[in-house]
């Protein structure tokens, strides 16, 4: 297949769409981003690398760093991940509250805000130096040692980031927080603040298509953590537009309010997307386009 | 009537009840409460007073300082309450998030924490010394200097009020709290920590049964006020036992976690009643029924 | 108090405003009614009446009747109301079926349309001709056989009513609904079509501000059961705006889509008024206006 | 792949089980099944099949009809669905309103109850004879004259099936019902009430795993409809049960309170299970433990 002949024809045809989307604006580091920035990446497992635009320039990966806490939580034994969150799509916004309340302070999954801060106190008890080891982990699974934190955007969120604190006091009031609400979401807004670019995260997310090993060939996940963690990104990597997704794309996949998305297909690649305006319900407005466009284009899903 | 009689037979009849309910335990503090506790006092507006028990024995009036707080803060002129805050009973347990997050961060009403909260954040911004002003209000309306803080109980509130953590930072997260979450929660915490007995809560209530007029003969509310605050306590006072009690006792009022509760019937009388035990509504279990018995018994109600 | 000139002035105030409101237009023959009508009826305990504008000019009564199907089933023994619907305020728009879901069957007040099926149902179990008994209930307590169904109306209802058959058969589906769907209905379609003007209605709400004597002089609730239901109206009779009338008007009342309202003060008067131009929350516009300028003007009110 | 031996090797497990959940009560008439029923039935694509147990005694399928149903809908040109249904996951119980109420009538996918309603009412006004024409749909895709309805369970659902009527009346009222609510009820209890067994299941869904061809090698799908609805069949297949099968077993299927599941991977094969047992979800109990074993033993997933 000629993949850079699609990535060309889908930049070609995203560059001239007038309506992006807008750019979040509720982390206000973020609201100064360039909404004319569109990056594409793709790596096959057979080694491949294709690309388009700004795939290498970096921007704030926000949530699809929920998908690598998921995965390092899940690589300790006895993470007593699955007493403490559910794995079912929540069918609502990514920021809602009341069914946490409503369900005594269980996630519905790993990948709403609730959810990703319980995922965040396990690594807090987990690790020596959160912040530190978390950075480590992404460094080493990406072989990239020149990726950091963006502090200033992680700041940002401290300072602005009621709603989860909102979160985290309320799973705090149900039992469900170990640490400190001040320390759990130290270091929650740091793995948000994850500054990467398209290349980088389809490095990343090489093991979620190469049943756990990484491009070092490490192995980091067994094949059944792996399977079920792109079952979540099926079902629950896109707010209350994943089914949207599964039924558009059909592809496990994780996006964030930056304006990236990760979507794979298990056994053949990766591919990241980069666009910083987002449609209603949070997720990229291009990127989504661009996907649908690929899996279209390509005829590559898992159905 | 002979109300010390009534009162007399009241007493006799709640003493002999095996099941007083549960004391609060969410507040460590309160936790220690003997449950045996039982006062009541009841002060007619022509200047008369009747009690039996421990009527003059302190505790946390908890809730029932919302009342005050909101007659304070209406007090103000531009108080923007009613922009900030709806006057409609919730139909919900008293800390439900779920409500505040669906109707965008505008409380139900003043008696549900989160809109206690945001009178909280009002006081904070028109007081010089809100804490200390906030007593001196109370102790100028009760005529009674000696009032004060339990400092233990604010304590143990701030260690472990997640919950309303939770609410504060959600409110902030909607732009509807203007002070910070601290500042205001402290506020609150010594606001609820009000150490009162049953005698002390008559009086402070008097007002409200004597158009605005407090037992020093001082004008504090407008009639109009007065009024209104007085529907509010009907409609709200009891959270989601609201219309159960309005339609058992029918007077306006408002209960207390520390298993106070205040009655009135306007123009002739302000009852207080004090027994630890909650029932499953978070509600004083023999205080409801000392009430039902009391208004079945003199047929006196706003109905 | 001059009764007379206060309503004269209400009257020249009202006839003022321009934005009436919206004429209900889900049940498609109330649509047809004149939208500058306005009525109002006032009648003292001590048999004065005064009146303004159209007061003797009919309409559909609908949800008003819901107050005199449950007085009719409250002075039924052993009628099982308190088994089979709560007392609590809804704090929701009045055609929710989400609440009676989560709640399992069991209305949260008399006067949502759930719970007005469950009474209805109780009726039809305990009269041997259900709506032509009704039908005479009402026209006694009104001391005037010339009231009646309309019964194009109703049909009106049975033809359009979907959300009503949704309501009865989600209580048929938590057993708490013993008779057909449709004959339970048929019913209540009837009942909510009455057809009644102001004075009907002051004369037929009477025995609520006169401890259960209807102006026949015949009793026909316990003073008990009167206070009850005054404390019903009052705390659920507005839909999601009985706090908005409890702070503004202060006193039980019931309103219906039809246009109408009639409130009351214990031991005092009746007040019907009618203008069928409705608000947003379902609730006549002008009626509400003018219950407001009422209470204010002679201060009189429960609170 | 020696599946034959896999089948044995779980037919001999869970026969072990004593705990095999409740038969589903709610329709009458399937109370009556003998909980002990087993079986099982694979066909992969190349046209092998493996069996065992009770693989060829016919069970009521129930909800597993809704994506036959569904795909014949999507058969017509023009049929409206993405216009009044969602494809997003309910996160909620199958029979669950609420959620239909707060989202204006349009059903969160067509699984749900209100959804298969609401494509009953297509296809009501698509087919000349409705029912007719699904069975001999129905008949023609699995190659099979002998599959028919079983009338007795039609019939024990249209008089006992409140919620369905509550669902129909409710989408009615939202003007998302074209035909009457008694004939759309009437069609979908049939089409619930088919009687297969899982081989005749098995080849039913041959066309999902099969790009659209049906056994008889017609193609009766498009790719891309085969994909949307092997999507949705993952994401809202199984209630709120659906996250953790994708997360368990992860592939798209579709299980009925009857006990019945199917599941498939695209391109690979088709496997149908039944236990009449249900969970506390609503799913075959056994049926969902076989299918995850049969995922771990074969390690084939879309994972």
């Amino acid at each position: 297949m000629n993949y850079q002949a699609i990535l060309d024809d889908i930049y070609g045809q995203v560059m001239g769409i007038k309506d992006r989307g807008i750019v979040a604006s509720y982390i206000p580091e973020l609201a100064n981003i360039d909404i004319q920035n569109f990056g594409l990446h793709l790596k096959t497992n057979t080694g491949e690398e294709f690309s388009v635009g700004n795939y290498n320039r970096g921007f704030s990966i926000q949530s699809i760093s929920k998908v690598l806490s998921l995965a390092l939580a899940s690589s300790f034994e006895n993470n007593g991940i699955l007493n403490r969150l559910d794995v079912e799509p929540s069918g609502h916004p990514f920021n809602q509250l009341a069914l946490l309340e409503i369900e005594n302070g269980i996630p519905r999954n790993p990948f709403i805000n609730a959810g990703a801060i319980v995922i965040a106190d396990i690594l807090v008890s987990q690790l020596d130096n959160p912040k530190q080891d978390f950075l480590d982990y992404v460094r080493d699974i990406t072989n990239d040692a020149s990726i950091n934190y963006d502090f200033k955007v992680a700041q940002s969120e401290k300072d602005t980031g009621y709603r989860n604190y909102a979160a985290a006091n309320l799973l705090k009031s149900f039992r469900n927080l170990k640490n400190d609400v001040e320390t759990v979401l130290d270091f929650y807004f740091h793995q948000c603040a994850l500054h990467m670019n398209c290349e980088q995260l389809t490095k990343a997310f090489h093991m979620f298509a190469n049943r756990g090993k990484c491009i070092s060939d490490k192995t980091r996940l067994t094949e059944q953590k792996v399977k079920r963690i792109n079952a979540i990104m099926l079902t629950c990597g896109f707010y209350d537009e994943a089914g949207e997704f599964a039924f558009e794309v059909g592809l496990p996949g994780k996006s964030g309010v930056g304006g990236g998305i990760v979507a794979l297909l298990p056994d053949h690649f990766v591919i990241s997307v980069w666009s910083p305006g987002l449609n209603k319900r949070g997720n990229s407005k291009l990127g989504m386009l661009a996907l649908e466009q690929f899996t279209t284009k390509t005829q590559l899903s898992i159905f």
